[in-house]
């Protein structure tokens, strides 16, 4: 499989073309064409060629593609062989919305832990389990964490993104309405919702 | 002002000047140059000057940009001289952690009421009122309501979609993960969460 960069867009279908294999797979089927696929998912044929390529190269012509590689490299770039362990600091609101995600996983992120400062909403023994923070660095040693999410305000998400790049996080997603300083080698995302929000209110005042 | 398409980068950027330009009216500075905006956001002079340009034109050789005029083209692409009004419907976990967010104000929108079908949650006199959504369409006809934000499960997303649009709601921004289907002539903003720490772990995944 090459291992080219996945664009967002990308991403976001991958897991309707591993449904739709899967589901062929199951009845027998052994290759399928992008216009096929294109068609059961109502996708653009130009488009499907394009995701796919980047995933697994291209169909064979009057072939198409052959359906158990195809699940086996998507299911390779989505992490279903390995998923990713992700933690969360600040088990407010907007936190403990983002544990009851079920689509994570489908992307190849498990949230294995949340932590929190405030000892009223730590939880045990549910489906993610909310430790002190004071946990955190025991923690993160014993478990091979590698994706910190911070939803505590932007008063506190510096103090919390150090806590977690000294504890060998290197991919941070940030809900704080902050500029974080990280080290080059970490990866930042900084998640922006006002601006969702706003670019479709400037959509709206074009119409 | 040109009414062009500010972008969703660019949209970002904005307060930042707004703040800016404010603080040196404050300080009875009439004129700015890209580059001194640059250096004290810490940002690109190209970047300064294209984000300028799509909201206000060109600044002046020698003279750079005016200032009070300049606020005031900032003013109306962010819609401070008049707030679009947002309605959200689905007041669990997520849908309260919206209604904190303070940011959204900034970009030009107010989220006015959020609504709820479980009354245990109901809330009145609040910063914001979690009403029943029994009274949705009287609130509606009575507010000006423009933009419909869903925060309810996928189960119940259509249904209230539905609402919204025979309501007059013309802009939705959903965070129900399923697909709504609309009128034309309605704008959909699709958020997906997942989605962004999908590509996090594929950045991950690559270094």
């Amino acid at each position: 499989m090459k291992e080219r960069p996945v664009t967002r867009a990308t991403l976001g279908r991958l897991p309707q073309y591993l449904q739709l294999l899967r589901k062929l797979r199951d009845e027998n089927v052994q290759n399928i064409s992008a216009t096929a696929i294109a068609g059961r998912l109502s996708l653009g044929e130009v488009q499907v060629r394009k995701d796919l390529c980047a995933v697994s190269g291209a169909g064979r012509p009057r072939i198409g593609y052959e359906i158990s590689g195809l699940i086996e490299s998507l299911e390779k770039i989505l992490r279903y062989d390995k998923c990713t362990s992700a933690v969360l600091v600040g088990a407010g609101k907007l936190g403990r919305a983002l544990l009851e995600y079920d689509e994570f996983e489908e992307y190849g992120v498990k949230i294995i832990a949340a932590f929190d400062c405030n000892e009223h909403i730590l939880k045990k023994g549910g489906s993610t389990e909310i430790l002190p923070l004071n946990n955190f660095e025991s923690f993160c040693k014993t478990n091979n964490v590698q994706i910190g999410i911070i939803t505590v305000g932007a008063g506190s998400a510096q103090e919390v993104c150090d806590l977690m790049i000294k504890n060998g996080i290197s991919a941070i997603w940030n809900f704080a309405p902050c500029k974080l300083n990280i080290s080059e080698n970490v990866i930042l995302k900084q998640e922006k919702l006002a601006l969702s929000l706003a670019h479709l209110n400037n959509q709206l005042l074009r119409i």
